[in-house]
């Protein structure tokens, strides 16, 4: 019998011996990251499926609830479990609080699990609204997988770096300094930071808790005299100076360090003695552990809900970060060239290759880079119709061949001391379909008609997101992801509160921002085009109309033209894409080896 | 003095013999109607302010609150009234919800007094919110104003119509059926309806109650056995037959006839013989009258809000709709020709001609269509600076002379019995300056975008909505209204749920839903140009990813073509515009005397 199917079948017999009608499990540390250490790999431990997806267990229902970018991959990972696949971002999606509320329809009292250091506070909120706040009763089982999951690995613990100014612009006493008066204009005297990334960027530190995420596990509570970090739970091993060196420095700049899981008795404490009048925190990254804390220790006057006002702060990089971003896609510029050219030569060569060993090498060209601190994220590395799994995992084991026709694409990224990158190309290979060689160059029209923009103040990501996708919608073609997410400064690859999508977010794009660039599109059984730019917004002037914005490209890495359809692109649109090519030719020539540079030369010449 | 500025001083007194601290005026009539019967022109009659807006008076502030459309307008209009512009609409804007909260900031008590039957009940929740529910009180006036507006007029009654299948393709018997479905799956039993423009579309009636807008003023409550229109006051005049009729015939479709003022007292009767369990109301055009009347004799279960399900249910235009406005776009352009082709022999011979003229002869040239019954909105006729005003209205005396040269602005539409249009013609009347011919160009080129998008199902207004302004924006151009609002069948010439504009609107465009595209720019004091179509939302096919939507122009107006700059148009643009304008000449010409038809031949021939 599947191992997973044993598993769902463990937790009901627990639920049954609980009382409990349904448990809810996501794949959440207790700050709700987007990705988590292993510790909290509830999901893919219960369910084998490795992305992300919350599951839901009733008695006679097991559901994995998950977009569009999973649904080839969860299909076969969830085959023999007994689990179903429920699709989100698609019409007509139930949602688990909306599936939950029409499951128990007419019970007089259901009660939930959930671990209440795995989900958000928001996420229990909205499945007691939906059911019925007088009839549900949700049981909070901090690690409620434990007795289960006899193997589960620890809390991580990872060495800390801090960064200076010279290299983040702005000193942890200044940030603390802004949010303290910040808290003085919002009538609160204390801020619970509760996301990892949010912490990491207010106290100038870094760590490697989450992979690919240089981030610490830890929570911050800033008053007007106090920064308390709650952090790690040992002591800092003998031979790891830059932990020491930096809990020295956060202490002479007046940071209070605090074991991690004291940050509830101290939450609790504090109310208590009436020392905090009015606490703020952002429930979308609280979990629901501590906002029960908070709940029975307060009044609903003592807490302040809302979005935190660091995440838009830290979006908005200043001048040093934006210096710094600008080096690291130099450097990753030229890592990618060099891997461009190998690649090719390899593929010319007729060497046997396949995409683990091509993300292996790429990885080699980045690691040569001074202040390269690992990838950003996975590099999906996939030849033809892997390149149509938008979100691919390339194997170590039994990874495609690649062969000198049709498309690889190539999503990487680097984490550097001083910046972040995030760049996806399209090669082709050898020959084309017409097919690929159409898709290939509409994509670009639309990264293109994206990264050219002029818009006014105020605008919206969700409202220039069409820009990227109508050369495709004329010949009705799509793609089910986002066209840009905000990039943060040597931190998580995934920011918000900024993105270009689909969506109704009213966060205006701001000067400052980053984001992403990268339509794409995926033909199931065939092939994956995907074209990405990391973009930053910056001031375009003022005229009788208002202020104006618009983008500039950070990436530097030549887009190859030999597959373009040229009739395609109107002469705005090559004229784009030849000073681009251009533009990477000369700002990385002069850095590449002469046969590299010459190479480059030639995939850069003007269409 | 000025007669305005005594108005508000006569306000603050009675306000300081009652005790309020702050009176809010609409210029809403009791259904919260877009455009009103002179009865409830207040804001007009205390301000003397002709346009959209909302005005708030306190002891020591008089302001106006009105958007981006009529910024030039309220000035001009205001000047010494000592009434202050509050624009809406634009960065920073403070809405009078927020302005009240800051301005009486530490008071223990507010008394705010409203018109109940002039303001939404959400208009006075939001107040309340915003201010703070425990400590304002708001005061309910209903007629506040009549005991000072001694020549106040009385609410319209106008003799009332009934269309049949034939026109509208829905009975109104299949209508009421159709709801009441809708209130046994939405746990209601009744539900009251309070738009004007969903009542008639309920039972198919028009009257003329507001000017433009085909209505009724009246109520209709439904519930499953019931249909009871509230409405007129006196009896039916014996010579008016075509009212006798109608109610006649809805008689005998089972609706009862009530009058419009015991809508209230039959509320609060049927709830209190408990007669109603779930009664629906749509709070945005519920008024805060009826709101307290319902508040005050039934408990919160008792009511259920939300938008009305008529709303999208009528803008979804059947079969027969569509056919009687292809019908209605089809005889309109023929009148919009006749006039264009007037107008330029006028112009051509140098008689003296003024923007009222020009309207005149225009509703001449409707007036001669069977089925018509109005204009669908006072006709903007503007030369030159004139058209840089989006809302200019056409004045009876002194209106602009019009010369050989320049632009001339012209929007209007016709209400007919088998349908409802709304075009605008910017029109070179001689020699235009470059920026002129940039300008026309560039509009057109967004109106086109827009006019020939494929876009999947699901996509709301505000996700196209840039595609229309991107090739303003590219040269840094843009324009402060929406481009597109949905139209009614022979009812108002604005109608909801859904736009094209640049707002957080998700309501989805449906297919059979009609909006505009008129995307336009305006430089004071030297021109404007506007470029409008109506679009019908039309299936466009299945394929691997998804179902496509498209939109197929209604209007038949050819498109001027001597003033644009060919090479500011890409060849898909310029074949669209050939493509219009040959469909243009093919469907009208035949109609047209030979002359005309020769004269738009050339019109129309491709560039």
């Amino acid at each position: 019998m599947n191992r997973f199917r044993d598993r769902v079948e463990t937790i009901r017999e627990m639920m049954r011996s609980r009382g409990w009608d349904a448990v809810v499990l996501t794949g959440n540390d207790p700050h709700s990251s987007e990705y988590s250490a292993p510790r909290w790999h509830q999901v893919e431990w219960v369910s084998g499926y490795t992305g992300e997806g919350d599951l839901l267990i009733t008695d006679d229902h097991a559901g994995l609830w998950t977009d569009t970018r999973y649904f080839i991959q969860a299909e076969r990972q969830l085959e023999g479990t007994g689990i179903e696949l429920h699709k989100t971002r698609v019409q007509g999606q139930v949602l688990i609080p909306e599936w939950l509320s029409k499951h128990f329809y007419g019970y007089d009292e259901v009660v939930i699990a959930v671990d209440g250091l795995g989900i958000s506070a928001t996420s229990v909120i909205e499945i007691r609204e939906a059911v019925g706040r007088d009839r549900t009763a949700i049981a909070n089982v901090p690690d409620l997988l434990s007795p289960l999951w006899l193997d589960r690995p620890d809390i991580p613990c990872t060495p800390i770096i801090t960064l200076g100014t010279e290299t983040v612009g702005w000193s942890r006493i200044q940030k603390i300094t802004w949010l303290r008066r910040w808290l003085n204009e919002n009538d609160c005297d204390a801020i619970l930071l509760t996301a990892l990334d949010e912490i990491a960027w207010m106290l100038n530190v870094r760590g490697q808790d989450v992979a690919y995420n240089p981030v610490v596990m830890s929570y911050l509570l800033i008053t007007p005299d106090t920064a308390q970090w709650f952090v790690r739970k040992g002591p800092v091993p003998e031979d790891d100076h830059e932990t020491e060196d930096s809990f020295y420095e956060l202490i002479s700049d007046g940071v209070n360090i605090q074991d991690y899981s004291d940050v509830g008795m101290a939450l609790a404490g504090m109310v208590d003695d009436d020392y905090i009048r009015r606490l703020f925190v952002d429930p979308a990254t609280l979990n629901y552990d501590l906002y029960g804390i908070l709940r029975e220790n307060t009044l609903q006057d003592n807490v302040k809900t809302g979005k935190s006002p660091v995440a838009q702060r830290k979006a908005v990089k200043n001048e040093v970060e934006i210096a710094g971003m600008k080096e690291a896609h130099l450097e990753d510029g030229l890592a990618m060239e060099r891997f461009l050219y190998w690649l090719e030569r390899m593929v010319e060569a007729g060497e046997p290759l396949n995409e683990y060993e091509c993300s292996v090498k790429l990885h080699g060209f980045r690691a040569g880079i001074e202040g390269f601190r690992g990838e950003s994220f996975e590099t999906i590395s996939a030849y033809g119709p892997n390149a149509a799994l938008p979100h691919y995992v390339t194997p170590k084991e039994g990874s495609a061949e690649i062969y000198a026709n049709g498309l690889y694409l190539c999503d990487s990224g680097g984490q550097y001391l001083f910046g972040t990158t995030d760049i996806t190309r399209t090669v082709p290979l050898g020959p084309c379909t017409p097919l690929e060689k159409e898709d290939y160059t509409l994509i670009l029209k639309g990264h293109i008609a994206l990264a050219k923009v002029v818009f006014p103040k105020g605008t919206a990501g969700c409202q220039l997101d069409v820009l990227a996708r109508e050369p495709l919608w004329n010949t009705k073609r799509n793609f089910g992801h986002g066209t840009g997410h905000g990039v943060g400064f040597y931190l998580n690859v995934h920011e918000g509160p900024q993105d270009i999508r689909q969506n109704f977010n009213r966060q205006p794009l701001l000067p400052g921002m980053i984001t992403s660039d990268e339509p794409g599109i995926y033909r199931e059984g065939r092939h994956g085009v995907r074209h990405e730019n990391l973009v930053l917004c910056v001031d375009a002037g003022e005229n009788e109309f208002g202020r104006w914005l618009r983008f500039e490209t950070l990436t530097l890495c030549h887009f190859d033209t030999s597959v373009i359809v040229r009739e395609l692109l109107d002469d705005q649109e090559v004229k784009w894409l030849n000073e681009y090519n251009e533009r990477v030719f000369r700002t990385l020539s002069p850095r590449l080896p002469s046969d590299i540079a010459s190479w480059l030369r030639k995939k850069t010449l003007p269409i």
